[in-house]
């Protein structure tokens, strides 16, 4: 039943408002206008919207007041941008058809295997964006705590490739690199790239923003050169650098991986079938062959003990072969953040100190870049086994490293130099004694309070380390914020909570 | 950390827009004020906003354009409702304190049992509207396909009751009734109610309106009487009358429940637990003692068979005696719809016909109201057991009943006649048969897609029970709209599923 049909009961003309409701598709229509009388919408309905030949699911805010007139209707930001609305276009809403994949969800609920098809339906309406965010946590909520097993995670891996854009390269091997997360300040890929690309190899990296985190690789490498290419420039910088440190979030690779990460975010669930499918669905539609996965093991990060690491290990290697991917997964310390700062343009500083050799460059960035660098080596035959760390170093030390990651910052667009926040406030230790723990969760919310990662240059430096000894009033970090009332937050959040960094008197 | 203090970083003024999201809490701003950038918000952040004193938690839609002046802000209608907002009042914007139940929600989901106090704490923070829809459908899929256990349930209902108003009557017993539902037309209600209090019973009904059906006792009931009466002007109804049929929906008896509804609709999942806490929480903050329930069982109905009956009965009763509730579950036939209408006003004529046993009158809306009617007056005291049947049908026979009603409609305001549509269309049988069955849900679906409920003209009329026989062209059913556009979806709507009733050719 679809009555998406142009006629008078249903079409209406376009004006915009201007409200930005993320990537939630609304349309907003007066309560008295026909087609809400005709059609019996209500305030939250569920409608197909038509415009330009395209047709979109999204939730009916009703306007009542003078706003819009009778015989106009206006839509969200993005919607508007995704249907490339025009002012006085018409639009023709109407009931949606009913959502038969939803069905399978409720399967899933009441605790059935899916099967391929299943799977394959239920992502296609996904990225096909007939899913409410009711029905999106339903699926997610389904699928967490070890719900999908290795068949179903496999079909919902090879889903998520197939329903979107898929980069092919006429080389290979096309080495790639992931990082687990949960670990603030693991800025690890433009030295990583930098080595492999130096070395010969094709690294055709794409990263992503920040999702939970104060900064990620694309919002600390944006502070360094442009990252929003598109898919033909991104393979001009490849073909002449051998490697990039680009933005995928446009390149529309697992674009139902992006929609199901919006909702897993404020439900904050841990899914080892979901993880292992939304990282290796980007991998897999990039193209790559060879990926070494990075994954930091510690109490606060996202792999929390031994047990959680073998289990995905196994499941990334299964799943991996299962989508054609040779999978080499590295154990990394997850006990404390990598560096000493933690936001976009922080990190950045630490990623050049490491690359240009400076005296104070983080020594834990520089060998966990190495260690994976090594990795992604030997896997991807540029080195011999047991050869890839005397390579990584060589390459980084003899400057190769750095000189490639001008040459690439420049083929992306121009090399920048990262910000430095206006306000920035030391936290003084309130007592003497050994730094034995940091918890790192708490630590990114600061940064974020702080503002990172949309105020590029806001974040945390980190002065004493776990290990290190503080005399009572000396700095334990400084607080960088753009705006003081960002400033304010971030403190205010320590000041209610100073055992995120437990100081042990000394006895 | 709660900054909802007035200050200048965090307040703004509000002005209103005019915009209803139904009952989800949005807040306007410009992503350039001055609150935006110091606290960080982006599009969809979830911020808790303070107007005149109360808190709430809000989404936030930003507005690009000059819909708003930067020192502005506006709330979606229900949002400015509840905060009792005015033109130029202050509103101070702030980071949301973590909502720490949100913490059980995922142990449930990860698959752990409650214990009390983190129902209790779920329940407060869904009642006061902390919750947002993801982590309230994140909720319903934990606890659906059977994963709340019958403790679960009882603290379930236990809390639900607690967090709203409560009903206290100065006499015993307080009869009550309810439907299990996934029956059109079931409008036992009013005849029920009619009976009861003509026999000596105090029952305050309080009926909702539609949640997925095509019509609720209150809609349906509201083409008769006014039904949305406060507490006071209820408690003055049963005084005088000894019954009511009213709407309960402003009355806050279990406010979590109705939240946690309008999430269920559009996931449209099965839970026993969910269900019997939101029957049982109702009826105990109602100030109910004794409890009949309709459960309809059959193929297409909410009950689809005798397994699910005796679970779903041994539940209820088992929740009902730790809440207090005399419960009595009576199963019925679940295989049609009862009487021949569906929707507000075509229910009310069915009613109205039997109460004053009108020739035509639905013999199936009458046997199933004096079956309920007799179980109530056994379980209420007013009837010796086994003599409920006899006194229910004098009391309907002799007209007792019949001025029952029409007492309890003029004291709750004044009778009203049922409007009727301007628009019908009768369909006919595509061949002559024997009608061997009829799907409930979809005949629902079509009364929905002709308006109804929120067209109280709007419905069907079914001409051809199951069992019965029809000549080709001989009408099915006829349906009824108040608008064109409407009858002319739901007759499409057949035109592609004819299956919907099954018609058997003579052999």
């Amino acid at each position: 039943m679809q009555h998406a049909t142009k006629d008078k009961f249903s079409t209406l003309r376009l004006r915009r408002l201007g409200i930005d409701t993320y990537d939630e598709p609304v349309v907003y229509m007066r309560a008295d206008c026909h087609v809400c009388r005709s059609e019996g919408f209500d305030a939250h309905s569920r409608v197909a919207i038509r415009v330009n030949g395209t047709t979109v699911i999204a939730t009916l805010h009703v306007v009542t007041s003078d706003l819009l007139r009778r015989n106009e209707a206006s839509l969200s930001d993005s919607a508007w941008t995704l249907l490339g609305a025009r002012e006085g276009d018409e639009i023709a809403v109407s009931h949606p058809e009913p959502v038969e994949s939803l069905s399978d969800v409720r399967a899933k609920v009441y605790g059935r295997r899916l099967d391929d098809d299943a799977i394959h339906a239920i992502v296609r309406d996904v990225a096909g964006k007939r899913y409410s965010d009711i029905h999106l946590s339903a699926f997610i909520t389904a699928c967490a705590g070890d719900r999908l097993d290795a068949a179903e995670t496999i079909a919902l891996t090879r889903a998520m490739v197939v329903v979107g854009e898929r980069l092919a390269w006429n080389r290979a091997p096309i080495v790639d690199k992931h990082s687990v997360g949960g670990l603030p300040g693991n800025r690890t890929t433009p030295i990583v790239v930098s080595i492999a690309a130096a070395a010969g190899l094709t690294m055709p990296k794409t990263s992503s923003r920040a999702i939970t985190s104060p900064a990620g690789t694309a919002d600390t490498m944006e502070t360094l050169a442009p990252i929003d290419l598109d898919i033909p420039a991104m393979r001009k910088v490849v073909e002449r650098e051998g490697g990039c440190i680009v933005w995928g979030g446009a390149m529309h690779l697992s674009p139902a991986d992006d929609i199901l990460i919006r909702v897993e975010r404020p439900l904050d669930l841990d899914s080892e079938g979901q993880m292992v499918a939304s990282i290796l669905s980007k991998k897999s539609a990039a193209g790559s062959t060879h990926v070494v996965i990075d994954m930091p093991v510690g109490a606060t990060a996202k792999v929390r003990d031994r047990d959680s690491a073998v289990s995905l290990t196994r499941l990334l290697s299964d799943v991996g072969a299962a989508v054609g991917l040779q999978i080499r997964v590295v154990w990394t310390d997850g006990a404390q953040p990598v560096g000493r700062r933690i936001g976009p343009a922080l990190e950045a500083h630490d990623v050049l100190a490491v690359l240009q050799g400076a005296p104070g460059a983080p020594a834990d960035l520089r060998q966990r870049s190495l260690r994976l660098a090594a990795e992604i080596l030997e896997l991807g035959g540029a080195a011999a086994p047991g050869a890839g760390t005397t390579l990584a170093q060589t390459i980084l030390d003899d400057g190769r490293a750095w000189r490639k990651f001008q040459a690439i910052c420049e083929a992306q667009g121009g090399m920048r130099t990262p910000p430095r926040a206006p306000h920035a406030r030391a936290v003084p230790a309130g007592q003497a004694g050994r730094i034995v723990s940091i918890d790192n969760r708490r630590l990114a919310r600061i940064a974020k309070l702080a503002g990172a990662p949309s105020a590029p240059a806001a974040g945390l430096e980190l002065h004493a380390p776990v290990g290190s000894t503080v005399d009572r009033g000396e700095p334990l970090f400084t607080v960088h914020a753009e705006a003081p009332g960002e400033l304010a937050y971030a403190l205010d959040y320590f000041a209610a909570r100073p055992d995120i960094i437990v100081v042990e008197p000394h006895s």
